[in-house]
């Protein structure tokens, strides 16, 4: 329970200025009248919202190009990137990505570099992050206010703290403290798959759904929920791990200690392995076989065990969550469209709740290769667009 | 994206007031000093809100009977059973259960019968539950104001469409439209295991946790999640149905289309199985076994494949909604201490998410055969507090 106080005009106003700020960080560019419909509030408190915008660089107006009717066109408010400048940071098992990402989710210029051997220690990653944002930051002569850092394990919220990153071979790492201190600003610490669905669902497939779970296959298998609207966390703030359903008991060990992960039949060995490929098998070499695959039309028939474990684990999920869309990321989404098709129908078909909310959606993530980067933005922006 | 505007003193003071009578609800009597700490409230505006009530009938206050210190002891407000009724319906497979529940959550009367041939219909049972609690209203001489219905099936929150209730044969029933058409009151219909959930966690062996799942079985398998304090939903309001995720692809065929759903491992035919009797056999009789299994100290033992099973089921729940607590209900109450000690230790050490919130807890349901009709009822006050 907590207590409530009378709202003050100041309050209200910073408020306002705070929803039409996020309003246009994700829908880009309004015409001033459209802000006011999509806020509720009339066009005089919007015009003095936005000319106080524009006077400190926030927005810039401008005329529309093109505008119908006889009366004075309605000013186009466009966001301006360099008036908010977050890090983005995207820790994967092969490589990091970090990226300055600006107001309205531009990425203003990104950086990349492979991890091998010594270099994915954890304090060897942070040093390097911080070196690396300070060159970007100087080259594009901006400074970011605040970073999001996604990472393929189970990460809480409040603090940063890294439990477990398996992938990494990491345990117990206070990455937001560390990260925090050599960066001098705020950092927000998530797991990737949950960053996913956030990009996701404001700026890619999940755009116009409440209730999306986002679910991607690298190495590990991992899963990120919105549910009405916001991210599901449990207790602690740690998310779920959704690769870790246990879907063949009498299947294959997994590093967990149980047998028969969903991440062990969907993942990049379990993938490779139907391929008849090395279960450590490259990407590109998982991607060239695939299209092979495609072109002679038998990728159904050869990858139909692996599409029937997607298959069970989604319709678990898809009964336990009720979502209206599954959003399938990273490398579900090289598999031949044929293959996605069949694993799409046979989940809207034999999921009981799939039945009540009028056939769940299964699609391909919208974001493609930066989605995790974009989710780590926009966690950073959470806390930075009431303060610009 | 909503609009704001200014609070008015009177929306603050019905906002207040509604806080207050929520906690006084919820936690029942307690001192105006209490209220002020857990409110945030100053002592006179509590004192305001609380003269406000008493002259209206809603709280009594009174003395305390013993009061430690040398000052004026702080007065105790109890919150008036009969200020507010709500109607609370319990639809089972056997049976449907009724009763009338007052403010502070105390049941005032009841009644239930017995449901066989053609009473299962949704129309005799809705002409039975309308005829019942006008007949127990009149003996008690309260008017209910609002009413929640809990049923076991997939139902819609907004307008109480029941999709499906397979254990019931019930499809495509408009149960809220119809039960409130005969009531005459505003009527909430929602899952079983979501309302026994949202019990446990106002009332139960869930009051401090707030990421809980409830899992219960009786002959389906049904869970509700509570994520950061509220019930979670899915698309179109629909919550998931916990039993159809599929544990065992080589197991036995679920009426729901698909092979190995945990109800067909861990549900009352599954336990009746491994204890050797009839699959239909009544409740009575499996817990008549279990007790002389328990007695004979082989419950463990014998058991041993139904603790497992329901064992993975928690390991892969646990995982994917990484809760701090789950508590178990209905049939699952009535197993030997034993087995479920050995399960939770088993979910708490095998659940990759449980290491990581700080070990997960398995509990008992703390509210007994009441806990679906108590959430029943608190569902319906959702909407009545705010207009006492």
């Amino acid at each position: 329970m907590t207590s409530t106080s009378v709202a003050r005009p100041d309050e209200v106003r910073r408020y306002n200025r705070a929803s039409l700020l996020r309003l246009l960080h994700v829908t880009g560019p309004c015409t001033r009248a459209a802000l006011a419909t999509e806020l509720g509030l009339n066009r005089s408190t919007i015009k003095t919202l936005v000319d106080g915008l524009a006077e400190t660089g926030v927005v810039e107006e401008r005329v529309p190009r093109s505008s119908r009717g006889a009366g004075r066109p309605s000013l186009l408010v466009l966001p301006q990137p360099q008036a908010a400048v977050v890090l983005a940071v995207d820790v994967q098992v092969e490589h990091v990505a970090i990226a300055l990402v600006g107001l309205g989710g531009q990425i203003l210029g990104r950086n990349r570099w492979n991890l091998h051997g010594r270099m994915r220690e954890p304090g060897e990653v942070i040093t390097h992050v911080v070196e690396s944002t300070q060159l970007l930051a100087a080259d594009l002569g901006v400074s970011p206010v605040a970073a999001g850092i996604s990472v393929p394990g189970v990460a809480r919220r409040s603090d940063g703290y890294v439990h477990e990153a398996p992938n990494l071979r990491w345990t117990g790492v206070a990455l937001g403290e560390r990260l925090g201190a050599g960066l001098g600003i705020p950092v927000t610490v998530g797991n990737d798959a949950e960053f996913a669905a956030l990009a996701e669902h404001l700026r890619g497939a999940a755009r116009d759904s409440g209730d999306v779970v986002f679910v991607s296959a690298d190495i590990g298998v991992g899963g990120g929920v919105i549910a009405q609207g916001t991210s599901l966390r449990g207790g602690g703030g740690y998310v779920g791990e959704i690769g870790h359903m246990i879907v063949r008991p009498d299947g294959r060990s997994c590093y967990c200690g149980n047998v028969g992960c969903w991440e062990t039949e969907v993942g990049e060995a379990a993938l490779a392995r139907q391929l008849g490929l090395a279960e450590d098998s490259p990407r590109g070499a998982i991607v060239a076989e695939l299209r092979l695959l495609d072109e002679a039309g038998t990728a159904p028939e050869r990858l139909a065990e692996f599409a029937e474990w997607l298959t069970l684990g989604l319709v678990s999920i898809v009964n336990v969550l009720g979502p209206e869309l599954v959003v399938l990321g990273d490398l579900f989404t090289v598999l031949p469209q044929p293959v996605l098709d069949g694993v799409a129908e046979q989940v809207r078909e034999r999921s009981m709740v799939s039945r009540a909310v009028g056939g769940v959606r299964v699609e391909k993530s919208a974001l493609g290769a930066d989605v995790k980067l974009l989710g780590a933005a926009e966690s950073a922006f959470e806390g930075v667009l009431d303060t610009v």
